[in-house]
């Protein structure tokens, strides 16, 4: 499920799109000065970061007008950093991943393995070439994720406020990435309240809590409100995670833009799997998750495993049950209802998604 | 060449350890309360750190100290943020060298790698495990430089060119990176005005110029100064590089802690293979260089061919050149007699060590 469908009202996206151009063209312009490979590796990252539809700049954008925020441009620039923040995972993320492929196009390992591959280098050579500029891209969006919230007027006690928003969305998500290669270490399928943990960590903090929060704090909301848009986000975000993980294993292909059985193949430690790890019907198909050489009708048999045990319908009643407590958070006098109702449709999706 | 073997004084290295310890012990207490494994994690990160010498932070605080500045406690932090960086280059190195070593023990790729395979996993998953670990520990560090320059108590025209410096560091070091990979993929060697390019990208800029005007804009020292100490820092820098490959090649295994064989197998572009590969002798060598089976006896063939063409004084000449050029940009009454003192050590090391 790509974030693109939870809607929320695209209210000074332009200001963000336009603090990212100014980003990409200055820093194209000083690497143009080393050399035309490096402003390509730059036209790379930059064609990385177009093809999102700012789902946490609107999240920013949103909590910071509702809350009374007026200043689109400098606003633009905390949504911003936090769009390069996700370009920075993204990268990253597909690297550990080992995938060359995002959205359907070449992603910076892809580009940069076509390359060495043209250069002649042999294939395990060109993977490395292509991990290796996944690597140095990515902690070029990183550390200017920093920059770009050094960009922001604001108070001391503000800006103070926002790094320690920014580097808990970094100090999670990190610990998110490190606990799925953890689990994955382990071939037992992990109890439900660390697959819960790990969506928050990789999930609800930097996506969800994260951007609500600056918003707020850029805005000078008070406390309750920032914490309550916490609180939101933290189950929103793991809604959204519990949700996206059944969509991985029952979704169309061609609305999800993955295919279906490569979580399986993976052996995600997803609701569902560990859902029904813990019943009888899991010696059926134990040997065959997790299994590289899974086939289609392999994948077929552990999707009706899956129905049968009750584990897809106890998922999506989870996922529901997250955002339902989402929801419950904003029920306060503190949350401005207009800012409730843009951020219903983002927990109403993704309950729609999967019923 | 190690870096500790380039003397300046260690005034205030104190305090940059005691601000190294308060910021890992923090993290390690946040990373507990998400699990032993992450915790786990940041304690090798720690110990990549514990290794060093703090080059970095000795020149930040040589630099902060003879120019007036008296705030140990708060110039520390700009020494950390530096170490914390080149921990994060040194880590993210690693792994584009697939190297799982580093000063003799396991890096943080090696430690996950050994970790992996105790799990039962395939050499080849195990090396795997072994990067992506390297690649969120290495982002972890890079982050928290910026998050330690946050700590700095400065004007906000300091606390901006302090952002500045930083972010050029990391922004010449990924290109430095890059360009690395970009000319290993051209199998002939570049023109010396690339390798020094290079060198200057990928060791003068944090390693010497950073630092010294980080230090030297901390302590509000004037504009003159920075200029001739990023001057300094520059030459300097590029005479270390080019130094460290020619010790790579013909240095002392034990002295060195590395193989001196390594750089030839991996067809490393120095100065040394630069200048012989626009002789008639490179015909009898070029398609040793670069062959990952090169054996002890054509490493000393290559050798003999390097002293021969002239290519070890060329690059000993070199070296000893820029080190020349690095001492005269101090040699101004702008730069007090105590700093340059402490500097010139840097220098004379570096050309000691070669000839």
């Amino acid at each position: 499920m790509d974030m693109d469908t939870l809607l929320v009202e695209p209210i000074g996206l332009e200001q963000v799109e336009g603090a990212l151009g100014r980003f990409f063209e200055e820093s194209k312009v000083r690497a143009a000065k080393i050399g035309p490979g490096y402003h390509g590796l730059w036209e790379t990252l930059e064609r990385c970061t177009a093809g999102g539809k700012r789902f946490r700049p609107r999240l920013v954008m949103s909590a910071y007008q509702m809350l009374g925020g007026r200043d689109l441009e400098n606003a633009a620039e905390v949504g911003a950093a936090f769009e390069l923040l996700h370009t920075a995972l993204i990268v990253h993320d597909d690297v550990i991943d080992r995938d060359f492929i995002r959205r359907g196009i070449p992603n910076v390992s892809g580009r940069y393995r076509s390359i060495a591959e043209a250069a002649g280098m042999s294939a395990e050579g060109a993977r490395h070439v292509g991990f290796s500029a996944g690597v140095i891209a990515g902690d070029l969006a990183l550390s200017n994720a920093y920059r770009l919230l050094e960009r922001v007027e604001a108070s001391a006690a503000v800006r103070r406020r926002l790094g320690e928003i920014l580097d808990e969305a970094v100090f999670a998500s990190a610990a998110g990435e490190f606990l799925d290669i953890e689990t994955s270490l382990n071939p037992a399928m992990p109890p439900l309240e660390d697959i819960v943990h790990m969506a928050r960590l990789k999930t609800s903090v930097y996506s969800f809590e994260g951007p609500l929060q600056a918003g707020a704090v850029l805005a000078d909301a008070q406390e309750e409100v920032v914490v309550r848009l916490g609180e939101f986000g933290r189950d929103a975000g793991i809604a959204y995670q519990i949700a996206d993980d059944l969509l991985g294993v029952f979704g169309n292909e061609t609305r999800t833009g993955k295919t279906n059985w490569g979580d399986l193949r993976e052996g995600k430690r997803t609701a569902l799997m560990s859902y029904v790890s813990a019943r009888p019907e899991w010696d059926s198909i134990s040997s065959l998750v997790g299994s590289p050489g899974m086939s289609a009708a392999e994948a077929d048999q552990v999707r009706r495993i899956l129905v049968d045990s009750g584990a897809r319908d106890y998922s999506a009643d989870l996922a529901a049950d997250y955002a339902s407590r989402a929801r419950t958070h904003l029920e306060s006098d503190v949350v401005p209802a207009a800012l409730r109702a843009a951020l219903e449709p983002v927990v109403s999706a993704v309950v729609d998604r999967v019923r």
